[in-house]
């Protein structure tokens, strides 16, 4: 006896809306399949050590018990445990470690699939949702070029997904190195720690974030207000860029010979690349923005964040970065560059600000009515003959009145009633309604074809309804 | 860093392997839609008091709790844990009851997903794999020509699957009334007990399970036999079954009166209506087989296991039934009847026994090669303007040597490497070369197509090579 039962956090779609999220699927599986990124799905959990080795959302991780195990469970380590995993990046360094072996490298793959994170359930954020990600990854080096040409792939593929009525998505980019370096030259020592404050700057504004690096990162005031200098810094292209940073180096007394502006100028080069030939290919879809900082430990050079137009309340919906130190096999190293996008808060914003919505529930086209019950298998063998040619069909689930089967279509979306001959006239043939129009014709069930219109499924998007 | 590690029962697929499963899910749903079923995705967790109430596999559930109560588990009542979901028919179940006003009914879905048991790891089970599952749901009742519809439904999915090496599916299919009513007229009272030791009957053979019927469920010698002759009726069609049924009845005394009887009479036309009318539609693809019991104790009708010929090892492939009680609001019932195929054995199977593997690992039919990397822009331009007319295109990782470039395309079965045009020659132009083939032509980006016998993915079937 299921009693309904939502749980906060754990989002579930009506059939419509999974519609909505199942053609967002199909779609960047399309794109990043023509442009030559492999498939692949792993596990659901890692071992408790994979998980807690990396990055800050490391505390918000699911363990399993078996249930026969329950109140022994900390006998085990944690490290011995299994958890669910928080994202899809963990996973993949320790499959293609996993099976090197077997993987021809550069590897690039998509994987799209659910992952959890165990949030404390007042906070009303998911702990269960769909990411989608690409990631190249290269066994002992990788060439810089994937920098650019991933989130060009997020591009082309969130450009897809402006027919579900998502707004125009630019990719903002930065550079770990670039920002390390320049604090360093500053005389700052706790990067990890400029860097997570620097990350707050959007949410709580420059002053509180120069207060933060003043109190906790050991920053002076001139320092702190240089790293938001730093973090100010636009550019329209590669040159302009490298020429601002040059100057900002300059007044803050950074020695163009320096350690620590070599590190800043590897990273410079890098987003100055990147900018310059993401212009080339589709122009203003990748910017520099040098507050970029993503929280995650693990990035090690490029890192990026993308905002819809329009929707900045929705924050970062894909990003992503580069990581050079994320898994290694012996002295072994594998590099990699990825993005990821969060899916289901994007569905969210489809369904709900976009006004995106299924044309019907049911994937049929045609309703088969059943006039009797003893007449059932005649409709049947319509329907068989309607499906044989792709017509995907449904019958009526019982011999109701001609009203009530037609209100199930109506409600189902079914565009399409079909009513069988009637067997005791000769001369009668099968009629097809377009229950919509109220348009009423011969048919028959072996060469009948649905306006091409109405004969599948698909996403419209209409003015915002009340919620 | 990642260290390689695989879990015991956590199966993962190379991604060779992974074209062939991702194309079975994508056949099931193909199917499943042209026969009306609506797709629904239900969240991986459910509360512990819905994943303990029904069902022997009760006992194999994961138990979630967050990193940060580690220690503290024990302070929540298991039921009010969460876990992850054992099959996809409890939180269908839960589903249906949580949004049934915005649902239409008859509810017909599909659902393919990962499910988790928490076997212990060295038993060898799979603790995570994929089921593909069909059911429908009532408001109240249900029509009982869905207990035919839904296995042919499965038939016909499974008839597309041979094309990956599946062997002929033949559905087995019993009716818990028609075996309860035949026990109760015998004087048996502990029936699923009964059922329980009959479903071993392939395990460990009549004489065994006529020691446990004995043993455990207070049959005496006669009334085990009796079990087990019922278990062994065959018949060709309805009638027969029903002329066999009512000669055994009589044979132990059963009066046609009786309640048990009448109980076992009711699941006898369900069961001849299920056979009679599938011989008409498909013949030989669903038989009575009375032996088939079904462990989990939540089905209330018909039942069905399916075999494949030639595979018997593999047990049953597609399984379920009806059920009438699993989930209700108030007063009104929800009865269903599903199937569900273990999606992860399958492909196993395929991969394993009969030799289906991916035409190529990469979805890519051509690999765009680069000179040097100045001129990476040019030929990622020729990558895009295939990929614009949808044909899926990579670009070689570094401008290494042209063998080089070749056995990357090779190593991933890419079939075709194009080769831009030498800038520096007026009056070169762009080649592609078919590496399978060693053809090699003149090709302009914007119209050059592949051929169509090698330009997609697909799975192809070869005798079983070595391990």
């Amino acid at each position: 006896m299921a009693k309904g039962a939502s749980i906060s956090g754990f989002p579930e779609w009506l059939p419509s809306e999974r519609v909505v999220e199942q053609r967002v699927i199909d779609t960047l599986r399309r794109v990043f399949e023509l442009n030559g990124f492999i498939g692949i799905e792993t596990r659901a959990v890692e071992q408790g050590s994979s998980l807690l080795k990396k990055g800050e959302t490391s505390k918000e991780i699911y363990l399993l018990s078996r249930l026969q195990e329950v109140g022994q469970e900390n006998d085990t380590p944690v490290e011995d445990r299994l958890g669910l995993h928080f994202d899809l990046t963990v996973p993949l360094s320790r499959y293609v470690v996993e099976h090197s072996g077997d993987l021809a490298f550069p590897f690039k793959r998509w994987q799209i699939q659910k992952v959890w994170r165990g949030e404390r359930p007042q906070e009303g954020r998911f702990r269960e949702f769909v990411q989608a990600d690409i990631d190249v990854i290269g066994q002992g080096d990788l060439p810089d070029h994937y920098e650019v040409e991933l989130p060009l792939v997020m591009v082309s593929a969130l450009e897809c997904l402006r027919e579900f009525g998502l707004p125009k998505a630019t990719v903002h980019a930065n550079n770990r190195k670039l920002s390390e370096g320049f604090y360093r030259g500053l005389g700052l020592t706790d990067i990890e720690g400029v860097l997570r404050e620097i990350d707050k700057l959007d949410k709580i504004g420059a002053d509180e974030v120069a207060k933060l690096l003043v109190e906790g990162c050991g920053a002076s005031e001139a320092q702190a207000r240089a790293c938001l200098e730093l973090a100010d810094l636009t550019a329209a292209d590669g040159a302009e860029l490298s020429a601002k940073f040059d100057a900002l180096c300059e007044a803050h007394g950074i020695a163009s010979d320096s350690d620590a502006y070599v590190l800043a100028r590897q990273g410079l080069d890098t987003l100055a690349m990147i900018v310059d030939e993401a212009a080339r290919i589709r122009p203003g879809s990748v910017i520099a923005d040098l507050k970029i900082a993503r929280g995650l430990d693990y990035y090690t050079g490029s890192v990026y964040e993308t905002f819809l137009d329009g929707a900045s309340a929705l924050g970062s919906i894909c990003s992503g970065g580069r990581y050079d130190n994320l898994a290694s096999q012996g002295n072994r190293k594998y590099p990699g560059v990825g993005l990821s996008i969060g899916l289901s808060r994007l569905v969210s914003y489809m369904l709900h600000t976009a006004g995106a919505h299924a044309s019907r529930v049911s994937p049929a086209a045609v309703l088969v009515a059943v006039w009797n019950e003893e007449d059932r298998p005649a409709s049947n063998l319509i329907a068989n003959a309607l499906r044989e040619r792709g017509i995907a069909a449904d019958v009526a689930p019982t011999a109701a009145k001609l009203g009530k089967q037609i209100k199930y279509a109506d409600k189902l979306g079914i565009p399409y009633v079909w009513f069988p001959a009637d067997k005791a006239d000769e001369n009668a043939h099968d009629e097809v309604k377009n229950i919509v129009t109220g348009e009423q014709t011969q048919a028959d069930a072996q060469s009948w074809e649905p306006d091409t219109l109405v004969a599948r499924q698909t996403v419209e998007i209409k003015g915002v309804e009340e919620a």
